[in-house]
């Protein structure tokens, strides 16, 4: 047993922050939501892409892992190194959160243990998790969109009229039809946003939050064994076999924490384990924009936006709205861009010379920041070129993750800052196209918050509020989706009465930080013209040239390895 | 006066090649072709694109011109070096001929003093010879086109239905428009391949290539002034007052060496100087391949495709068709592709990542010899790419130099030998596009022949008998166009009766080195219908983003200058 809980001012929380390739700890005080110390833990197998750890086995193109150990060493190191860098007595910490990526999901036994823990699994690709940018199951999604379209499924409005190839569905139908022994011996198919709660309170419920916007939980129901059997006559059970469990409502508590993970966190035993949540749902409190119509976009290596609205309405193309899947009580709604800071990433690595790496290096600065700086003193449209943004498909509006990347425009005088300014500027386009699918729906956009790590780039932040003509807000915590889990915590905690309340306490923004220049929004507007109508031809089928390559990419691959 | 003739076993002739950024003088045998020696001299001003050097003052984009003073130095450090590596008695040499890149145009004097070398001149870029590759006259030719079209010009069927911005007309009218006064002092509109002839013997010929291919002479008669008229009044007279001039055919002798050329060469004053020529067109005989249909492909960091017919066709988008433009006698075809190794070269210095540049010092080869030996173990469509070979417009059969250049496919996947072999691969595809057009206007190519730097890439080679379903001819000398020259120069002299015979003598070619894999071939077929398809979306009006661009990044450039 525990002493009695600490006073109100000294209640301590703990958010935690699954990413893609690292775990963040953050420790919080529960009645103004000071950050008192963070730490991060990389995964050691960050992202598995290319091979399989176990054997070294190369993995087919578009196929994303993890490694479930990874996350457990995140609880283990991570969360002490943060109450340690707090200085807090572990004692006052009265709640802990979590926030994971989604859809990440795993195959897992009915006591939880993953199935690529099993000896005979840890060998097969498709017994590990696969992380959300896993894109190898478009295929299943097709047909899930197809035979859902024809059946008048009546929850495909709520997706935007298609369900994505990252989530739960569509990944499970591939495990069938690719791996059936792995599919029959999975016995629960859990999010790792559950998973991890799993793990920390023994008790596991499935939260509202991906339960929705990932399971195809509407109105109560999931989608009926007659549609799945259409699907494939093995998948008809999949909802009552391997994926109900009841609910948990976000903020609530899941239970209280195991021996076994006060072991592992140095927290007491017994303290608030919340539900579980996603790492862009819990930024909407993180940055005190729970009100209808603030939509939050979580920009890093992907954006991911999401907002409350009073509204029921039905986007074409946005991620899915969820009765209660970001605050209880409103409708919660989920846009994305699959690929952003992933993007600008791969283009330094991959597309920038050597003279830039020198300079920057010399100047003791970024290949990043020298491009940002470069790119900075162009006038908008000088460089001549336009992009899309597709490099890892398009979420929304599209939801099609077999589209790729273009740049048109490109002479003998391009230079790299002027190739990385259009890649800035088609995400600032892709957000555009969301905000204006909201609004074209009656669903009114108020104000846009951003998040996430790319807010430090001011040129980006300058070209989307110039881009989406709007102002732009700032969230006032560089610990996002952790803070917003801490939230969480302190609700699950009681220290609060709900999230709205909570976030209102915790939450921090900077409002209208970044202002549109509307000499540059006119240009923009031209710019974003071209790159609608390239949107539209290449991604609302007037040329499917993107499928085709794709598809003899795949086809030349598979006989070279039969050969 | 000179000794009497040497001996025809002992007589040597010397072809002069004016490149892009050098140019090279090579001594030859007269009556078999051999290579006795050779020089380089690089232009001391090269290709001037940015800045004018005797002002330092920015030019605007799209603008390439050069400086006379270079050519002249060519003449008087790389023929002596020439004559010297080859160890020959200059008192053996019979004759000079030299060819050039077309069309490279200056203004001059009566006497043939360029304008930009009078005092008051120096500081103008109008005033200098504007290179072949100085786009920025594509506004005039696409009013030359339009009101040609308008008016029913016959002549307009031979340039495949657009002359380029590159010749002599658009040129001309740009100078008129952009600069009257300098248009005013011009008293010669002279071809460089003419200039450098007028040099060396005194006399000013228009040679029959230039002239019909870049100066519209048809079926004996320039654009009449009615219809220079409706361009610009003031252009009414711009034939009689600057461009006529007699003719002299291909082969022919021009004049005999000045004293002046005598002294820069050390060559015998009064031997046969051969009437001008350009670089493209010489190669042919260079290659032993002046029959009809044989299509000459020069390849380096452009590709000009010559080839002779007995047959008149009108080829849509073909740079023109000559009476008389390569051989006597037979039509001589002209295409092009403004941008091959220039793309190549663009990609290496600007878009690949420094590991690359280290890998291939470290094993001491160069960057792009370690991107085309990565690009080579890919399987045909293992990169899902397909690229538009237009960042220097397209010359054939599109005609559009403002068009750009586009990549579609890229994903987070793509690495740099990728896009490197998808850019090799659009210019298989843009020569394949070319092809087609001949032989569908009923103009058939019955080989393929290629010259230039390029054909040392096997990898290259291969992707383009493979593209176009044909064995591959190279030719069997190094130097293609200095070779041609000395061709030409053998005639001029009388060492052979006519230039078909004097290529059967001293060209060289071997046949049908690289051959089709039929497997690449049917994988290349489809995605070379994606390349079509994009060509005519982008070339044909489908979408003119690219236009817009272009025009959006000269206006936003234009209005920063003027602030």
């Amino acid at each position: 047993m525990t002493a009695g809980p600490p006073s109100p001012e000294r209640a301590i929380v703990v958010g935690v922050d699954f990413g893609t390739l690292s775990g963040r700890a953050l420790v919080v005080r529960a009645h103004d939501g000071a950050e008192l110390g963070s730490a991060v833990h990389a995964y050691p197998h960050g992202s598995v892409e290319r091979t399989l750890p176990a054997t070294g086995a190369t993995l087919p193109p578009d196929w994303a892992l993890q490694v479930p150990a990874d996350w457990i060493e995140v609880l283990a190191t991570a969360v002490p190194a943060a109450i340690a860098a707090a200085g807090v007595d572990p004692a006052d910490v009265v709640g802990i959160a979590t926030d994971f990526t989604a859809c990440t999901i795993l195959p897992t036994l009915t006591d939880g243990t993953p199935l690529c823990e099993l000896p005979d699994l840890r060998t097969v690709p498709h017994a590990y998790p696969k992380l959300w940018k896993h894109h190898a199951a478009q295929p299943h999604a097709d047909r899930i969109n197809r035979v859902a379209a024809e059946r008048g499924e009546k929850w495909l409005a709520r997706y935007g009229g298609r369900i994505s190839s990252e989530w739960e569905f569509a990944k499970a139908l591939q495990l069938l039809e690719e791996a059936p022994g792995v599919y029959a011996r999975t016995e629960r198919w859990v999010e790792a946003a559950d998973w991890i709660v799993w793990q920390l309170c023994g008790t596991y419920l499935r939260n509202s939050c991906t339960a929705g916007y990932k399971g195809i939980l509407q109105d109560g129901a999931y989608p009926d064994p007659d549609f799945l059997a259409e699907l494939n006559p093995g998948f008809a059970g999949f909802v009552t076999d391997k994926l109900d469990q009841p609910l948990g409502a976000l903020g609530a508590r899941a239970g209280g924490l195991t021996a076994q993970a006060a072991a592992w966190t140095g927290l007491p035993e017994g303290i608030a384990v919340a539900v579980g949540n996603v790492d862009a749902h819990v930024t909407a409190p993180a940055a005190a924009s729970v009100e209808p119509g603030q939509m939050v976009a979580i920009m890093g290596t992907s954006t991911c936006h999401v907002m409350v609205s009073d509204r029921l309405g039905e986007v074409p193309g946005m991620c899915g709205v969820v009765d209660g899947g970001i605050v209880e009580g409103l409708w919660g709604y989920e846009a994305g861009q699959s690929g952003v800071g992933d993007i600008f990433g791969w283009f330094v690595d991959t597309c920038v010379p050597p003279a830039y790496h020198d300079q920057a290096a010399a100047r003791g600065i970024g290949v990043h920041e020298l491009l940002t700086e470069l790119a900075a003193d162009l006038a908008v449209g000088e460089h001549g070129l336009v992009a899309l943004d597709w490099h890892l498909g398009n979420r929304s509006v599209l939801v099609d993750h077999d589209l790729s990347g273009l740049v048109v425009g490109q002479t003998l005088a391009t230079r790299p800052e002027h190739t990385y300014r259009a890649l800035l500027e088609a995400t600032a386009f892709g957000t555009r196209t969301i905000v204006e699918a909201f609004e074209t729906a009656g669903v009114p956009v108020a104000e846009l918050v951003v998040a996430g790590g790319l807010l430090r780039n001011r040129l980006l932040m300058q070209i989307y509020a110039d881009v989406c003509r709007r102002p732009l807000s700032v969230i006032g915590s560089e610990q996002g989706p952790a803070l917003g889990s801490a939230i969480h915590a302190a609700v699950a905690a009681g220290c609060h009465p709900d999230v709205t309340a909570a976030a209102a306490a915790m939450g921090r923004v900077h409002r209208a930080v970044h202002t549109p220049d509307p000499a540059a929004a006119a240009v923009y507007d031209e710019l974003y013209a071209e790159y609608t109508a390239l949107h539209d031809h290449f991604g609302r089928g007037g040329s499917d040239v993107m499928h085709r390559l794709r598809a003899l990419r795949t086809r030349v691959v598979t006989e070279r390895e039969n050969r």
